[in-house]
């Protein structure tokens, strides 16, 4: 055993494993301030649609949900038809971490297609499209992409367009999982308008609660006719939060301000700290480069055990010996320093002496 | 137009029209502490298992959610196979206010019989039960009362036991939609045992909201083997809170100290104040004493129109007149007597004279 | 124990108990021919579609299905939307008798409304439509009847049409549950126009199989616009037929020359015949004059038992002592007047002696 | 343009193309014998259910059901739970043929693995495996294998075998889509016990219209515990054939004496006597020997056209010029000939000059 440094103060597991932003907290407690009509008929819920249409530059519309998978369930049952199928990679969320939800909730398919880089590319598409018309074949009509997707990588604003055109030419609408689709804008300028709505995507799941707030997400529909009978498929889906106001104040605490950018920026640069600090370290590979707050770098399966042992963090591919490493909003600089000391410390233990 | 006082500080439209509690605000500020791994593997959670453990006196099986539909989704989900059914008034919430959600996410189907109190009875089951066994009926499999009513009534404990005794002698379970749970046992004696677990319930949605939280409920599973496969239920559902220690939290805040039989207690109370102040005004028949924390008053539709647009409650039956009056955690004494003056004011102009 | 006489050749239990015409049988052994594209693209289905243009005189939408379960699930499954609900009576063959498969299958939800005759009213609908607009509450979009109805009565062309009216007014659809739509159309004069297309029905599930077919109904769309999905919603609910052509040529055998109203009406007419010699026996009651092929008559229990013993029928209301006695295209005159004899051997063991 | 012979008179698209054998009618005809009690009460299926018991050598459990997609849905539906999800390879019909059926009707997921031949390994399952008891994964739990395969590939009985140890040894069921189950059982000497219930297999959709059948199919539960509720699912499911007798009647003619293997052994013998009279043809490609009823053989698009004009078939894969070729029971050998002779001339026109 090596004798390893005090751990962080922060896991790695994931940014869902991060607390709650003070501003957020504060937006919370300034909500409380007595009664507000539920389900979505309060102040905060007005201001946040108002602002979403400012952040997209378009009459966008837009409904708070509790979760992640929820918000992806609600924007695909939005565009879904009997017989209709989703095409997405087989690293998709949609496909691998949502137990199914999608199939079940709205009845669609998902076909998934390998890619080990977890980004979809126009001509994958071009084996499903001949099924078009042919009531045997699962009908595909919506394009599902995470961004910045579940391998932290990123489609620029181009790989998005290209995507969208080829979806659009054949009749299929095109959805964004932006669970971390602040860690994309952040890495990518800022501009979140450029790989979403001037993209042409359809519809977007806009992430909140891996960035900094307690829970909540929203789905904005780019093209609001998408989203005509969207009260209704979210309420029968069980994703409309009761006392509403309090998903939208925090949205609007991570939203106006540009704190979201603030706080994902944060969280993909000590990824960047963490990547310069351990990379070329002996028995570590790191395949890509990090551009968001995720790293997976392959590392001996024994060193692996003693540092998850040390401090919390997921393994990916085990056959690989992959694993995760992720940095949130609240991970500060030490807590990369200390961790990349405990990488070192199992990697290097002489160069320790 | 009467002249109206001026209006109370707080609407009578419904229980999740308040805010959170103070004392839930601090506990969601305490569970802010650092990083805590997600979706449930918590020191919260796991204080709330033992917690709901130790109020029900067994070792139940439980499960933080989102939201009300979602536990009850999730709880009868947990019951139903191919073609079973589930027994409920018509006046049900999983019947008339939850857009369809049980149908189309557990595949179930609900057979609602008409009762003007929202009270089932044992011989409610009968016309079904001949059913069992033919595959061409529906096969009911789960009885679901929701304790306290839809209609501020109340089920006895002798009476939800004589319930489960006639559902359970035909291979039933039963299941209590407690939304407002907290108010039925404050109506109760503050023993919730008496009309669950000891009366034979099998699975309790376990309501938070309703009662000064800013979200979250419990599924509570009294008999633990029914709730083997919850946890898989509640995720493919989009029922799975992520950052899962703040539902946890507050529900643990509610109930350690029994701040939950308190808050729903003094609700109950203001409802019985209202009440006093209002019966036998010229124009206003309320059939029902009340007896937890909302009253049904039939009173004329100028009156009401008038009254809502002063202070905000909703209509219940449009047809009969009827209206619903609502009082929460939060709404105080003097609340209750503004609204009862405003009533009284547009119901007996002259006597205000 | 009564001395009965011979039974009679045939069942009193169903029009499905009956065998297959046999015109039916020859035009299966006729198509039998050779290959035939499958899946409905053959020369019968093709000239079935004609036949049934012909028939409704308009250019109708129609698939051939398997049955009348699944003719209906189709049906609605076209019409039917997130959150949205089919109101029908609380016989209804889709609400009792079809194992939750509308609910399973379309993900709506059925609102059955308590009416004794089995025939909704125009002003049955009103309850729902103050729903329309509100997430919260199941959605009214479909008006399902059975035309001939479940308890053998019937629907004139006027009630049609008002009900069609009303539902139109407030933007739902409304849906034929024809199993026996050639009884209503033998009983009313032959011209099926006039109950469903002309007073407005959106779609039809056309029967075939009660009415001397082997296997096989038809889903007609008045509005051929709704049936634009038709068939994807058809092979994704297991209703679309491999070898159609055998479908589509019992159907044809049928419509072409007027074997259905012929069958149809024979069933009807012996039905009448049983009904002039068994109404008045003591302790035979029969609520309403029958106007199809059944009959559902309350006599006390023990005859009943002593009589299915004898001859194959089925109790309906086991509570009221109510049976029923249905006719089919293969019950001969003789077949009845056996019967009858049999039920007045019961009845009046005095008088045959 | 070549100068083509006269075409085949049979097509060689599909089995199911084609007619039904004499001896089905003879038994259809036989069977229309007066009344039966519908749904399945009748003796036919009782003889049925007796027949199989014997063709398995054990007290197996079945239902007839219309249609294949209908047979894997309710098979499926009865083994899958919520969040369970079903491994094939990504030629399964179920998968790519039957509209996303069973995600709709099971609410289950499909886990489809790439495989050339269209034969799944037990190593496939590894990747599934690792995800049981995480509730964020789709939980692996049925194995779907199809015998004979959509590619025409064969599993020997050792290999379902060691697809069945694997699945048992992780807690999963295996399904074998038995929709040309003759067609396998012919080619690997008629003993159907080998490769499914003396293998391990759990249930098996058993095809009949392929093989001569006018319609219907039966599902079989080789371990009859897992079809306990299985009477519930298919009605639910729109597969419950009402006048039943005639799926029974059909399935018990194909069985008694053989005639299932005789009809599938000659439709097996006809596509090697196809393969033995075009192989070697200039520009055909076959990269697979035949051993049941269907070639699969690469030719130039022209030629491909040209005959496709002259005598039906299928395209199979555009990209690589792949089409299939499906003898049947009522091909002839002249058929064959004639096919080849038509093959040849479009493939060698100056050879036949």
């Amino acid at each position: 055993m090596t004798a390893l440094p005090a751990p962080p103060a922060v896991t790695f597991a994931s940014d869902n494993a991060a607390g709650v932003h003070p501003a957020i907290m504060e937006a919370l407690r300034r909500a409380n301030a007595g009664h507000a009509i539920a389900y979505g008929a309060d102040p905060w819920t007005e201001r946040l649609l108002a602002t979403l249409r400012e952040l997209f530059g378009a009459p966008v519309e837009a409904l708070p949900v509790w979760g992640g998978t929820g918000a992806n369930v609600v924007a695909l049952a939005c565009l879904l038809r009997a017989s209709d199928a989703v095409v997405c990679t087989d690293a998709a969320h949609i496909h691998v971490d949502e137990a199914g939800a999608p199939e079940r909730l709205t009845g669609g398919k998902l076909l998934a297609v390998p890619r080990p880089d977890a980004k979809l590319r126009p001509d994958d598409l071009a084996r499903f499209l001949g099924w078009q018309g042919d009531e045997h074949h699962p009908q595909p009509k919506v394009v599902s992409i995470t961004q910045s997707t579940e391998l932290g990588t990123l489609y620029t604003a181009d790989e998005v367009g290209a995507l969208c055109d080829e979806a659009h030419r054949h009749g299929l609408f095109v959805h964004v999982d932006g669970a971390r689709i602040a860690n994309a804008a952040a890495a990518l300028g800022g501009d979140v308008r450029s790989f979403t709505i001037d993209a042409g995507v359809d519809v977007v799941s806009f992430g909140g609660t891996k960035n900094g707030m307690m829970y909540g997400e929203a789905v904005v529909f780019c093209r609001p006719e998408l989203g005509e009978r969207a009260r209704f498929v979210r309420k029968q889906l069980t994703q409309l939060p009761s006392k509403a106001r309090f998903v939208s104040a925090q949205l609007l605490a991570l939203l106006e301000g540009g704190l979201w950018l603030e706080l994902a920026g944060h969280a993909n640069a000590m990824t960047h700290r963490l990547y310069d600090q351990v990379r070329g370290l002996p028995g570590l590979v790191v395949e890509h480069e990090p551009v968001v707050n995720s790293l997976f770098p392959i590392l001996p399966p024994a060193a692996s055990d003693e540092l998850r042992a040390w401090c919390a963090f997921y393994p990916w591919d085990e056959v690989r010996h992959q694993v995760r490493w992720m940095t949130a909003w609240d991970t500060a600089p030490e807590d990369v320093d200390a961790f990349a000391a405990g990488v070192r410390a199992v990697l290097e233990p002489s160069a320790d002496t």
